[in-house]
């Protein structure tokens, strides 16, 4: 099967290798913005932006929802069980070569069926495992990062690693050791912990400090088993808040970071931030990226947004070029990404069910994405936001201020200060001000 | 003036000592369910509760809202200035001996107006503190706790420890040390910090990773002057994840904790938590009780209720007994409060403007409380939730469940385990059931 | 297979029928506070109360979410096509009896599977519906109303009778035509329509007039259709906001009162009101009762609740006195629901997968509701709002207030009125000790 | 007074009068986009967009929110009761020139302060209008539209028309005869109704049905009154859900249609439609525009923004170029406006609180605005969604589809059709590639 794989199979036939063509273009299934080769600040695009597919939403997701049915038409329909699986792998780096990404992601569960044991799904993960190895020593593709998903199976409905039935713990680990092994099997740069059944249904039947406990319990054997197996990819947890249970342990990012220093994790262990769940949270995706930042825990980045009216994870294609921008700033500012990526956690609409739409959504947010970062770029170059900062904070780089910041001052200091003190004056924030100007950067650059 | 105010003046004349009648009563001016000296589990209600009343929602605050001008009528309204700051202490203590309330909570502002200069606006609180000192050398009333008040006045538009301006923060220094005094002056078990104004409006104008610094460096300078003047009260933090400010730092418990940790403050702070912040952050009251007491920093708590349906701080009297119950619950099994109490941090409505509301808010919130004491204080005796969660996660407590607990698995062992082991079995987590038998005892205890 | 139902099969071998036993009973296969025969106001609580058990919950769902599999376990899962759709009707009816349930609904799609064309499908419907008739004949328990399935199967992608397909548009008028003859068949009270894919994904790809005139013409095709068949249950429509589509068109109460109103329908049609689907709206639940109520289309009710902080539909089984009392207060106000019932369109949690808990969760909502019927009927004999709204409005009774609500005034005659009066003279709205009052009616009743 | 209007006063000293200096431009102070003679599809910018300044935000508002005090630094600060209102009238219509604004729009109680009598007020109301109406016959600003604010003084704490205190309707309609008088005198080419107490705080104290038919008679009477007086400015009615109350009649476009067509309103009344009241209702800006727009309602626009994580009503500035796009969309679809406009109900943030930030933020929402029309045009000029939709809906342009739009279908033809269909096959909504497209158009127009 694998040999074939470069010649014979054409899941997306209508549609040929996506070039960029430029703003003006009007071919659907051309980049207007992302030129893959166009250098911004001594990096190619495609260097700063680390584009990954996500496995799970492009190839393996049937478009059901809670209330409705499959929708999506899939070329590989057809196929099922390992079959179905190989056939995935055979789209899925027809689509890579076809959108010239450079990464992907997926839960094992994505790209083999469970068996009946234990033992036989992972015999079905070490196939499909192995097939995806040959293609990618025939490709440039490399894997982002690869995780176990912990929340389908009905023995993870109580958790994972939190479950209240200790069985289910060992089951879990036995499933992240094997995807530990994946990981450094398939070169994966990062391996991600997203925590879909970590955490309660209700407080009544739950032992939260227990079940945080067991948690970092698993963390720490994880931490323990990559460094077993020489296994150098950058671990990541993944925030959500809510859904599909109604509270997760890992929140944000802010009780990912208070987590991770209860328990002595924080040298082992990044964020692996997603806008959409920012969004639930309560946040906005660039206060999670900053909050990441400034802590040194900016892993890798989830790309999508959320709908602002709804109250899940619609996990749409990220579009909107304020989010674009203001998360590319971020991750500029970070110095990049390291070994994480911009991967694509999103899904074409239940309504989108066409297969040329997977290319259409990738488009989208790749464009987005790709004019976010120019407008980013040029900001900083331009210095737009970080002269208002040092102009507005400037009065703690002297007097006073300075005393401040280098520890010298003290309460007795400061009220001496403060009592001799003429009134106080303020200087505007010009909130306004600075909107229009990010607007005409996003216009104009 | 003091030796006065027991006799000459009467705020409430339409009120008298509000007593227990029971719950058969119909008398708005008694308590059903709040029986002071009714014995719970060793302690008396009046010593499980320790009620405290909110200075400025009932003495100061005139029921001004974004959209309309003052409503509330109150006997003390013709007094001005110092005049005004006098009558609200004589009134204060009225309404505490009427409610035989154990303490009270304010911030600087609430009880003496601000003079021209911070040196004559010290001398003003030195007036009232005195007076204050004077008034509870005659009474059984306690300081709940003090705080600053550094988001009312312009000065602290941009924030006050995480100010831009240099000035604002030895302003604040300033501010704070006094408070410290004056809590030592009283006898104040608690000093509180909410930064209502410590966050930002926009990322877009923010140095985000130095404004956490400079609250950091502020909080050490507190610990360390508290340490100076020997104030050996509870310092306490109250998260709220917005409002005013579009995100203020002080998030909610878990990432409260998190900035304690980072900046080597944990062992100095404890939380203060609200349940209308709780809800504001996405979160339930019992949730952020629960995060605050595994981690060992439950401190004290704002007790009121937010509207389920309404995005703001509505600061509503507590009266919803499942809330009351789960608080109390968690505050059981803690051990009680310590050092903190139940703080009203509750107005009545704007449209409840009336003297006598007061005091059936206070009623309403009592006794929503003293039900929800009793009801817990049964459901713990009876080990309800206990038992259930002893047998849910029993599983833990031998084999490979204890092996675990105990740091004796890993990775290896785990799978083997799991690739041996029979079919997993999960039980229902029975959250309906668990809910009934909650109706039952808020209803039959 | 009908003449077996009532010895041979037993899938709730471990429930006996489900009695009364009081507030003081352990037993969790009691009912606590429901006592069919018990006599408020004149009427049986079974009379007041019309409970109906939602077929999909309870017979047909899986315990399937977003991101996991089925969990549910069901003594009838064994079993394949319609021999499935067969057992199932037999557990329907063995729990009908056990819970002593007086009605239940469905969509024509729980009961029966779909056919390879709409022909088969029907004729699957005709075979189920026969053999529930056969059931219904041996039993007490009537069908509150039975309503069609549009929206799980994919050709409702885009909506059923506002799909941008006319063959769509057919197919559903086809299956509502089916639906109607079933109603008639069953001696349906009601006949419900739930549309939940008639909206839109994106307002951008949407012709929003065209859709709303399409779903008014498939109304009217109904209500001739039932006339024609001399159909006389009534027709409800049940809002809801938004979830599985971005905006759904009928939104809530005033929505689809608008709605009804914009095109002539108003006479045919009353509102079936979720409680959960309210509170996506941003409403409580009594206030869309209260809508339907004044509009006179309160015509039945979903019962259920939602997590105040979840913003998808959990579809709780109701236990929330408060929300019980209101919306029972509503009911009692209203008469009661005349054809209309109480329809537990509530599930089990995903992790109350044993079939003990359908019977757990069905008692807790249903003792709920009965405390809520009881504590509205005494707040209603004992006239606690009646009186106090009666004196709050008194002045409308009498002067300015007698000729402004009999026509009397205009804006002349109130200018004057309001030249010449005195300072006007508001008094409180009391909500406090109105919140006090109401807790001390759920618990004290 | 008014003839030194144009030369005297200075309050903008630093600000001249704003032009146009297109996108390249790096002065703040000038617009990059607004060019206001600018044709766009046979209209100038100017008479499309037809700007509106909101007196109460721009020259009166002082920075006050819930928990602080007033920022403001506003150039007439200086000045007392009417002589204040005297300045900011000098301010106002300097304003107007230097922004080149078209139409201004205020509350009875911005102009001018309340007197201690109803008499008084009018007395002061009266002087302030002379004033203004010569400065108006100076210059080319007209009045978009005043209204009567009756949510800010306490004496409408319980709502004006819905009041349960005849008094304060009566006074309320004493307020709105003199609001309409203002109006014939000014000319203004609208009269606002915002009910901002129109609702209620509990229902346990409210009589709903008394206050919707209350609230009907109000309008009735202004009808009539208005008609009376030969004022034929167009009425409209602007929904909010809620703030300040819990809950307000006129919740969004659909319920306020339900109200009118309920009493016979709504061939009276047309809606005034906000963003950020949309947004608070869980609607988007353009869904109200559209369910307005179809009802033959949609009158004119408050042109702001909220804070999509923001539960209040920011009134932000409008510079989201999705909103503004969407909303010129619909406007352009509309055949424009009519008599109503884009009024820029909006405030600078609490921290932009010098002069110049009321100038940097207009010509923000001006700029966007323009941008907005601009892509509005050029989109419907290449028929980008119509074309679409066109095919979109094709099928019922022949056919069955034909046959159901023009009613000659009905349910036994529809199932005769449906059961002879061949498997229904719909298309792709294709939402990614439409919003890459708009992206496009964005930044590309």
């Amino acid at each position: 099967m694998a040999q074939s794989h470069s010649s014979s199979v054409n899941y997306f036939g209508s549609v040929n290798k996506v070039v960029f063509e430029g703003k003006a273009s009007t071919n659907p299934l051309a980049f207007k913005y992302y030129n893959p080769q166009e250098v911004i600040g001594g990096k190619t695009m495609k260097e700063h932006l680390r584009f990954s597919i996500a496995y799970w939403h492009t190839f393996t997701a049937d478009g059901t929802d809670v209330f409705g049915a499959a929708t999506m038409q899939r070329p590989w329909d057809h196929y099922k069980g390992m079959d179905l699986a190989r056939a995935r792998v055979e789209a899925a780096f027809e689509m890579f070569e076809k959108l010239d990404a450079p990464f992907f992601a997926f839960h094992d569960r994505d790209i083999a069926p469970e068996g009946s044991t234990l033992k036989e799904t992972n015999q079905n993960l070490d196939i499909i495992v192995g097939m995806i190895k040959d293609y990618m020593r025939d490709s440039n593709v490399k894997l982002l990062w690869n995780t176990a998903n912990m929340f389908t199976n009905p023995r993870f409905v109580h958790g994972a690693a939190t479950s209240c039935n200790a069985d289910v713990f060992a089951y879990a680990a036995a499933q992240v050791k094997k995807g530990l092994e994946t990981a450094k099997e398939l070169g994966a740069e990062n391996y991600v912990f997203w925590g879909g059944r970590e955490g309660y249904e209700t407080l009544l039947n739950t032992d939260l400090k227990f079940e945080l406990d067991n948690l970092a319990r698993f963390m720490h054997m994880a931490v323990d088993y990559a460094k077993e197996i020489e296994y150098t990819g950058q671990f990541l947890i993944e925030p959500k808040p809510k859904e599909p249970t109604t509270h997760q342990y890992d929140t944000d990012a802010a009780t990912t970071i208070a987590f991770l220093k209860q328990y002595g994790l924080d040298n082992h262990f990044k964020l692996n931030l997603e806008a959409n769940h920012a969004t639930l949270a309560g946040h906005t995706f660039e206060h999670e990226l900053r909050m990441a930042r400034v802590h040194g825990l900016l892993g890798s980045v989830d790309a999508n947004q959320g709908h602002p009216l709804l109250g899940w994870d619609t996990d749409e294609f990220p579009t909107d070029l304020y989010s674009t921008t203001l998360a590319m700033y971020e991750i500029l500012q970070n110095g990049g990404l390291g070994s994480g990526g911009l991967n694509f956690d999103a899904k074409v609409r239940r309504s989108s069910f066409e297969p040329d739409d997977l290319v259409y959504a990738h488009i989208a947010g790749m464009d987005a994405f790709a004019r976010g970062l120019k407008v980013a770029h040029k900001l900083i170059e331009d210095r737009v936001f970080e002269d208002v900062i040092q102009h507005r904070y400037r009065s703690f780089t002297e007097g006073i201020g300075l005393e401040i910041t280098e520890g010298r001052a003290n309460f007795h200091t400061l009220e001496q200060y403060a009592l001799n003190n003429k009134t106080i004056k303020n200087e505007s924030g010009r909130q306004e001000r600075l909107k229009a100007i990010l607007n005409q950067y996003i216009l104009e650059v």
